[in-house]
Parts: C-alpha cells; structure tokens; sequence
C-alpha cells in the first residue's frame, strides 16, 4: 500500500470535506468544423448567445455577490473588445473554437502576468466566459460531478462554483488560486470548504482525498489512522459551528464575563442586507474601495452608499474607512504600478497625493454623518503629519459645506494602526480620536511576509510574539490615555486567535459577518 | 522674470553642482541608406565591430566596477541574441539602423516591463548598446557636452559617463533612473553628483540649474537667493569633504573620546583592491549576491572568493552574509517571480527552501574559515526556526567535512535584524552570536514604504522615531547579554544619520568604503 501524500496550501474557507478528487483541468472538448467562414461566425454568435442565456437564468436563482458577480461577467461577453478579435480570427480561416480560445487566452495571460492580486484573481472570471462559450459550441455535454467531490485543478470559474450542488457536501482544492477570489468569497459565505495554493505534485493525483480546509491542507492515499483522525476533526469542527449558532443573538461574553464589542466589517453597503443589526456591536469596518470598482464614484454616489449603511446601523456605530486603494486593490485611473505595491503609494498616501479625489470623498462622509453615528478612519498612516493633513482636509471641507448652508457634521477621525512605525510609537499619534489595528498589515509587515504569497505563509501569523506584542502595547496605551482601541484583521474572527487577541487587551473586535457565531463561541471560551 | 521651478527627486551619489542642463534625449541621429541588404548587413557589422573595439578601449582605463560593466557590454555585443533579429529585419527590407533599433528597443521594452529594479536597471545598458552602435553606423559626431554640465535626461548610459570628462566638475540628473543602477554605483564611487527620480515635468528644462544631490532636488531659473544658499551649502559640503579627508587614517572616536569600530560593506571580492586595510576595522558585511549574478556558482569558486577577502584582511574580521538572493535581487535559476518581492521569498527563507544550493555556500564558507577571522550571518531572519534550521546545516556540513578530513572550521554564526519582528523581541534570539542590523530593510518595512520607490520616500528614514526605538532596544539588548551589535546600512555612513545611531547606543557601524572618511568626520564631532 502506498504512503500517503499530503499537500499544504492556505484555507481560503474554513471546513472538512472527504470525498473523491474530481480533476477540474481533463475536460477536453471536441468541435465539428463548419463549412465556411460565415457558418463559422454564426456558430460562435450562437454559442455567445446560448452562454449569456445561460449566465442570466444563473442570476434569478443568485443573490447580492453571486449576483454581481454573472451580471460582470455578462458585461464581458456583450463587449465586442473581447469578442472582436476571436471574429478577426475566423475571418482569417480559422474554426469557430480555436478563435476563441486564441482570443481569450490572450486576454487571460494579460491578466496572468499582472503582479498585482486582484487583476489575477480577474483572469478566472475570463477563464470562465471562455469555457462557458467553449461548451455551448460543442454542447459535448460535460462529465457529472460526483456528489461530494472534492473538486480539485488549477483554479475554479464561479459560474462552475454557482452550478454545483454543495448540498451533498464537498469541496474545492486549487494549485493555484487566491484567497481573494470571487470563488473564495462566495465558498466562505456559503460555507463550502476550501484550500488554496497547493502547489503542482510531480504526478496526477485521483481517488478518495481528506481536504481539512480549517488549517488549509489535502490527504490522498490516507492511513486508516489519517482517516480516524480527520473524521473527529471533522466531527469537532461541525459541533463547534453547530454550538456556535447558539452563541449568534447573544451579547459577547468571555467565560469570566468580560463583555467584549464584536462589529462587523463590510464591503459593500449591500452587505448589511444579510446581517441582523441585534447580532453585532455595529460596523467596526466599513470598506470603500469597491466603491472605487471600476470608476471613480461621485460625491452623491458615495453619500447614498453611506447614508444606507448608517441608517441600516440605525444608533449603533458606523466606522468608514477612507478609500485604501493601491496594494493589492487597484483602482484603474487612481492607483499606480509599483514593483512593491504593499509598500507603494496605497491608502492614505494615494489619498493625499490626489487631494481632488480625497477631498470628493470627505465630503459625502461629512453630509452622511448626519443619518446616524459615523466615525471614520484613515488606512496606512506611518507618521502623524498625514493624519494631520487628512484632519485639516475635513476641517476645510467642513467649512465649505457650512458656508454653502449644507447639512453636515464632523465625525470623529481616527487611524488604522496597521504600519508599524504607528504601533511601535503610539505616543506620537495621540491625537487621533481612536485607533483600529489592521492586523492583516500589520502582521505581513512585521513579518516581512506578504499576505498572499504561499511561500511565505508560514510566517505571516498574527500570532507571532512580536506582532502580539505590538497589539498589546497599543492596547494598553489605548486604556492610559483612553483613546479607543479595536481591531478589524482577520484575526478577529479566527477562534485560533481570539484567545491571544483577548489576552494582549483587546476587547473590541470587527470581524466578518460569516464568523459572528464562530468568534462570539470561541470568545465564551476564554477566561479573561 | 519666470518663477525658479523646483524638482524634488532621490539622491543616489552626494554632491553639488551648478551647470548648463545637458539634454541627453535629444540627440537626433542621421542615417544614410545603403545600395542593398548586403550592404546594410556590412555596415551594422562593421559598426558593432567600432563599437566593440571602443569598449575594449575605454576598459584599458577603466578600473574595477567600470571594467566590470564594459565587459558585459561586449559580450552582449557579441551575443547573436542580440544582433540576429536586427539581421533579420535587414534581410525583411529595412536599413541598419531602423531594423538595429528596432530590435535593441524589443529588448529594451522588455527589461523596462519588469516589475524588478535590478533588470530595469539593466535596460540602460542595453540602451547604452544600441546607441554606441547607432553612433558608429552614423558617426555623425555627437554634440559636444559643455564643461561642468549636468546631464538631463530619462536615464543615462554607462559609457556615456565613463566617456565624459568630470574633472571640470557637472553632475547627473535623470527623470527615472535608479539608485541601484549601474552609472549610480560608479557615480557614487568617482563622487559625481546625481539625483535620480524627478519625474515629469509639463515642459523641456533648459538653461542653468543647480544640482544638489545631496538632499536630492534641482532648481531651475533660480533667484538670487536660492543661489547664493546653493553655493553656501556646496561650499560647506566640499570644505566638510576635504576635512574628512584628514579623518580617514586614524580610528573613529567620538568628541568625548568614545571608540566607534568602523568597518566596510563590499560587494565582490576585488572591492578590497581599493581600500587600506588600515582605514577600517574589518568587513562588517561582505555580500555574497554578485557571486550568484549570472549562475549558481559552485564550491570552489565561492571558497577563492572568500579567502580572498579574509587573507586580505588578515587579523581582522570578516563578517559574510549568506546569499541574499530575492527582494531586489533576482537570480536565474534561483529566484521566483513575486507580486511583492521585498515581502517574498528572499534571502534565508529562500537558502532553507533551496538547500542543495544553501549546503554548497556552507561548505565553501567552513572550508575558508581557516583563512582568518570569519563571521557568518543570516539575512532575513524572521523567527528562531530559521535561524536553528541554517546552524543545523552548518553542523551537518561540519561533521561531512571533518569525516572527509578536509580543513575547516565554525565560524561564529549571526543573523541580520532587518526583519521588524527580530527588532521587536530580541529576547527570542538570543541564541545567535551576534546581531548586524540591517537598516535599510528594517527601515522599509517599520515605515511599510519600499526604498526603491520614489513616491514614498518621504517615509523612508530610519531617522523616524520608530525605527531608532527598535534601534536602541536592541542595541541595549545586545548590551545586557553580551551580543555584540553592528549596523550595516546606508545610514551607518550618512552624516546626517550617525548622530541619531549612535545616540541610540550603536557603537560598530559597516559602511561603503567611499564613505569611511566622511563617516568618521561625522563620528567626531558627536558627544556620546
């Protein structure tokens, strides 16, 4: 019997599946040629047709991000710029498929050789409207997906994610792929697990595999001992999300009864649609760099997103942060290239270095403040000058509006404590009105480990003394001086990390929706 | 009369200059067609083979780095890489020059395209060939540079500044450039003023400007004050430069009488040829990256390196640091391509992750230890794993030695605190023999802004209280357990920075050579 072989990647959505590999990447399609040029057109004129058919009945059964998600990708498939050279390749002979797998890998490796996260996570989108159009040319009829298959190849499209049946249980092992993924997103809110970044095994692999998508890793050929093991994982993991439920409509509160704040962080003010404002402490996050998708939003677009978000929050706070482009969240037409874009020109240096911008963004913050209680921080500061210069914007700002006779009201203003120059000298920015540890940032930077690099995963822990260090002495300078502190990572929704959040000082944290009942239980079970 | 204009870039070698701007761009270059492609082939080859033979010309006068550089020149020349597609074009219709152009500019557009400093360094060289051979198949004879002229221009070429006279004085001024570009190495050796990095302007500079590269800006159309304050600062650099000079022979002391080891940062082996073993303490940091520049070297030729350095210095220390391959520093064969490689796989992450190339590197250093007083270190040391995982290796490699019998010894093994959560708990390090800050890395990651970017080096200073705080708590650390401390980064030998350094209670500082006499200038006029 052969040994069996583990791979390690990062869980880019926590849970157990055990079931057989279904290898996403041998789908081989065969196409009848056509008899000439024209027919040739019509038939990939049809296949465009049959796949936004296809991609808009998907729609009606989807909700919010899966919803946005087909409706981008339809926006793609009606845009001559991607069809238009694949019609230049029939007329140049040749067949219908070979157009369009010519025309479309094009574009897709443009969006490969990006070094900026975000615009490869894209390609899998193009990826996807190419395979969807592929199939409608052949209409070959695909192989069924076993129920419970782990599916598993180099990345995944979210058309393939939207079809499947998860019911029966499953899941999703990628080579590649990104925790940043639309797949990602949507296997978290859906709760499929899922493990990215598991790199190319020297053979093919198939059969029964173990993926435990809680600590990120996969199990082929597993001992009997392997499988005993993974089931009462399993088996924990189910318990502890089933006993989490429980913990959702309540108050967070450590064993010892310390209460603690949780909020919630958002992306999109349709985000709040899904959450119920009596099971958080209101939004400790509010991100508006998908605001900034694909163009640049206007003042009153920008304000009704906001006014949503606060009226939804209704007497609970609401903490915006201001836009944090750059990293690895391009804006196009707002952000630059840079060889070391998670050590560029990003957040709020990208914010006073285009004042035009910035200035459109303070003032629908200032004219929201008045629909409930808003509070709003600055991303990226590294010296207190920029918090200065970002606080005399909004003064000026402020002024303006009051001279023009326009409803406003100043929030108070405080940073992301997510550089380390910040925690390391929290004395020099007492001036802010609270402080919000980034701890995602603030980890990779500490570490010197970027965020989304498998390669160094290993050291990019939240839990490593030196970070931990830095929250606490942040937090404790937060209680001397009484400068609110809280934290808005990931860490704060990891039940791993809790404990060690709560022991450095912490006792308010900004979590995602999704993690609420999780993070609430694991909470219960810390005595501080 | 016009307002002065003012352009604020980086400094890549210290200096003043007042001149005539020298545009470097706009040298238009007149071919005359020949009868047939046999003739256009003759007359390129005939012009690569002038520009050959000047180079190897200019090498006659050249020294070290310089003779390095031309070098590489030539067998790019000679490379038919490089010159088969222009033969190519030749043979499709076009004359010499344009089909030359247009094949040296592919190459070009591909070395600019890299997100990676060290190859867009590298299209200047490429430049530098394409015009030397335009030149020849023109020999239009270039417009002459007037004396003491600053060159302006999108970048420089190599040759261009072997080939001008700088005994009159002048200085560099480029748009884009880098600091870690070939022409700034050799500007910075030959002490010729140039800032690189001023970006754009709306409209073509001309006229007289004043370079001051010592804090990195130009001033075009200045006032009469702006140039009485330039002559007054340059004066007071050139009288603090001839001063200095009389510093370089004694040992660096404080104003109050405290010793400061001063010791020296080399990059090749043949970096010792210029300097007075007398005039330094030692090696504090000798780089072994240039070793790994175009192949993996093998055992032998690292163990001759090695004890070439140590031989040199005799009785004094020489402290190696394992390859730093990675981040900036690419290497074929051993590097990957990453999205943020200052946070990647870089230095000993990549040596643990490689060691059948690590254990080549530690062999050649056991086996040259017996050759004087050698100190390893580690770069990039981010937890105590790494750093128990590479002495492992030392030992194993130790014992193979000694069961072979061949000589060799342990050297001292150290690690660089260049990583913030080194600097943040020493404590957990204790275990090394000696810690060598490496400022320039902890500086870019405690300020989250890369050193190579521009547009963030208002944040990039290790005079910010954060990093002298990681600083001096180390440096005490170190006190208490009786771990020595260096510091081997640029600001070890900026004047501006040794004041802070050593209030923060450094006392052993690695500097580049060409700095060691205005270092100790600085050291003596400190009060600690």
């Amino acid at each position: 019997m052969p040994a069996s072989l583990r791979l390690q990647g990062i869980s880019a959505s926590a849970g157990y599946a055990e079931g057989p590999l279904f290898d996403l990447d041998r789908i081989a399609i065969a196409y009848a040629c056509k008899e000439n040029t024209a027919d040739e057109k019509a038939a990939l004129e049809t296949a465009i047709a049959i796949a936004t058919g296809r991609l808009t009945a998907l729609i009606e059964k989807a909700d919010g991000d899966a919803a946005d998600i087909l409706e981008f990708q339809i926006a793609m498939l009606e845009d001559d710029a991607l069809s238009g050279p694949a019609f230049a390749e029939i007329d140049a002979g040749h067949p219908a498929d070979a157009a369009w797998r010519q025309a479309l890998d094009a574009e897709i490796a443009g969006y490969d050789a990006s070094d900026q996260d975000y615009f490869r996570a894209r390609a899998a989108d193009i990826r996807d409207i190419r395979d969807q159009v592929l199939r409608a040319l052949t209409e070959d009829g695909e192989i069924a997906i076993p129920p419970g298959a782990i599916l598993y190849g180099e990345d995944i499209a979210p058309t393939r994610f939207l079809e499947t049946d998860w019911s029966g249980g499953g899941g999703i092992a990628l080579k590649a792929g990104s925790t940043a993924s639309h797949v990602a997103m949507l296997a978290r809110s859906r709760g499929v697990p899922m493990v990215v970044g598991l790199g190319y095994p020297p053979a093919a692999l198939a059969g029964i595999a173990l993926l435990d998508a809680e600590h990120g890793g996969i199990v082929l050929s597993p001992s009997k001992a392997e499988i005993a093991a993974f089931r009462q994982s399993s088996s924990s993991f189910a318990a502890r999300r089933d006993q989490a439920g429980t913990f959702l409509a309540r108050p967070a509160v450590t064993r010892t009864g310390t209460a603690v704040r949780v909020q919630v962080n958002i992306a999109d003010p349709s985000d709040v649609d899904g959450i119920d404002i009596a099971t958080c402490d209101g939004v400790g996050l509010m991100r508006t760099e998908f605001l900034f998708g694909r163009t640049l939003p206007d003042e009153e677009t920008q304000y009704r997103a906001y006014r949503r978000v606060l009226e939804w929050a209704a007497d609970k706070p609401v903490t915006i942060r201001t836009v944090d482009a750059g990293g690895d969240k391009p804006v196009p037409g707002f952000t630059v290239e840079e060889g070391n874009p998670f050590l560029g020109l990003r957040g709020i240096r990208l914010s006073l270095a285009r004042p035009e911008v910035f200035r459109v963004q303070i003032r629908a913050l200032l004219r929201a403040a008045i629909h409930g209680s808003l509070k709003v921080m600055f991303p990226m500061i590294a010296i207190v000058e920029e918090y200065r210069q970002a606080a005399a914007m909004f003064a000026e700002e402020q002024a303006a509006l009051a001279a023009r006779g326009i409803a406003h009201k100043m929030p108070p203003l405080g940073i992301m404590v997510e550089v380390p120059s910040v925690a390391i000298v929290p004395e020099a920015f007492a001036e802010a009105a609270f402080f919000s540890i980034g701890s995602n940032d603030l980890t990779q930077y500490v570490m010197a480990a970027a965020r989304d690099n498998t390669a160094v995963a290993h050291l990019n822990s939240v839990r490593h003394p030196a970070v931990l260090r830095l929250v606490a002495a942040v937090t404790a300078f937060g209680l001397r001086e009484a400068i609110p502190v809280s934290l808005c990572g990931d860490a704060g929704g990891d039940p791993a990390s809790i404990p060690s959040l709560l022991e450095a000082g912490l006792r308010d944290l900004s979590i995602a929706p999704a993690q609420l009942a999780m993070a609430k239980a694991a909470i219960a079970d810390v005595s501080v």
